[in-house]
């Protein structure tokens, strides 16, 4: 299992659930393989009061947070990963099968990483809007004909990945960044950024108020693409702040 | 994923599951992974027909068996797999993690075998009684501080496993027996040889009432250690019938 540092840094969000029995289960999972750190995002009220206040509901889901964005929830966080099965959908960034995660998860925690895992609600999953948001998307390899999972079992499903398998290999090297590795921009710094350029587009007439949507998606995508530092942030962030100044003077 | 015929070789059993929901649970994990056969044992017969009848049911849960025991439940399987989580009970039988779990399951379908996957009731999970049919413990590797898992969803992470990692490295080998490979006993022919002893024992004045059923219990254990053929179940029930047949008269 991870060393309870390794866990410390990864977070568990699930987007708009609506079965209180559901955040149960999930919270359940979320103790049974040892992690701590649950966000709910726009949660439906009255539920979210009865998930917290249940009988025997555990600790984690007693001091879990709610918010009203998944860019508030996953502020902090160097790698966002969506969760899902891709059946309607054409992903807009790089898919990785569930049982090939370890490595990747592995290499963000030894540059001092902070990953976010994201599950979409009962009924659909995540949202273009809400994968726009997302570094990567992970499938979890379910039969054709039954594909779509029950939230509680999805999330005890990576959850039991990435405890049994993600760290088993060299769990001391996590512990400190690697000497030379460069830190990551944490996904607030990066929609800091894409708000400075929407605001450029939109001042510099670039684009027009029905493309406002896509292109914000657009850019937001583009920016956890390129794998960028918080070196590369702070340029750019000072580049595009100068040229809304100028534009706006 | 499994191929379909290795995935026909395998049976999930639920030992007295109470709750409907997750009967349903765990029908829903195996379409997700692929698995068909299911039977319960024991069912509380108002939520049985309540899990089966339920609105949107799978077509497996529709089609799934019930059984008086376990015994009955694993009758023809080859390799019987207890799962839990080892927390208050020293287990009578050798034990492996699930992460482990694949080479030992690649190779009981390498010899043509069956096998199957037994969860406990969602209260206590598997009995003394239970364990005593299964030749392994699979333990799903839980943090100590929660270690019992919701049965939906250990069900669930069981048959992730199975699925994606028992059967990756090598699909083909396992369509017919390996050449030389010796037919394991079923599980049903084990317990025909243990009530054989049974009786023998009896007869025999070698065990006292009060023992009888810690004696039935070891025996069966023990049968399942030895990796009997079918071959060798057959003559020891004929040594087993001659030697009561002299007792007898």
């Amino acid at each position: 299992l991870l060393k309870p540092s390794q866990r410390d840094r990864i977070e568990v969000i699930l987007v708009s659930p609506r079965n209180p029995l559901n955040i149960g289960a999930a919270a359940r999972a979320m103790a049974n393989f040892g992690f701590a750190h649950l966000t709910v995002v726009a949660p439906f009220a009255p539920n979210w009061l009865e998930a917290k206040s249940a009988i025997g509901a555990l600790e984690l889901l007693q001091k879990a947070k709610s918010a009203e964005h998944l860019a508030e929830a996953v502020a902090r966080c160097t790698l966002v990963l969506g969760t899902g099965t891709l059946t309607h959908r054409k992903p807009e960034q790089p898919v990785v099968s569930l049982p090939d995660l370890a490595p990747i998860v592995q290499s963000e925690l030894a540059r001092a990483g902070r990953i976010a895992l994201v599950f979409g609600g009962e009924k659909h999953g995540l949202t273009r809007e809400d994968l726009s948001h997302c570094n990567l998307l992970v499938e979890i390899p379910t039969d054709a004909h039954q594909p779509s999972m029950n939230l509680g079992q999805s999330v005890a499903v990576c959850l039991y990945e990435l405890a049994t398998r993600a760290l088993a290999a060299d769990e001391d090297a996590t512990e400190k960044p690697a000497s030379g590795s460069v830190r990551a921009a944490a996904s607030g710094r990066l929609e800091l950024l894409a708000g400075l350029i929407e605001r450029t587009m939109a001042t510099s007439d670039y684009s027009p108020p029905p493309m406002r949507e896509a292109n914000r998606r657009d850019v937001r995508l583009l920016l956890r693409r390129l794998a960028l530092s918080e070196k590369d942030v702070r340029r750019m962030l000072g580049l595009f702040r100068r040229i809304l100044w100028r534009i706006e003077h």
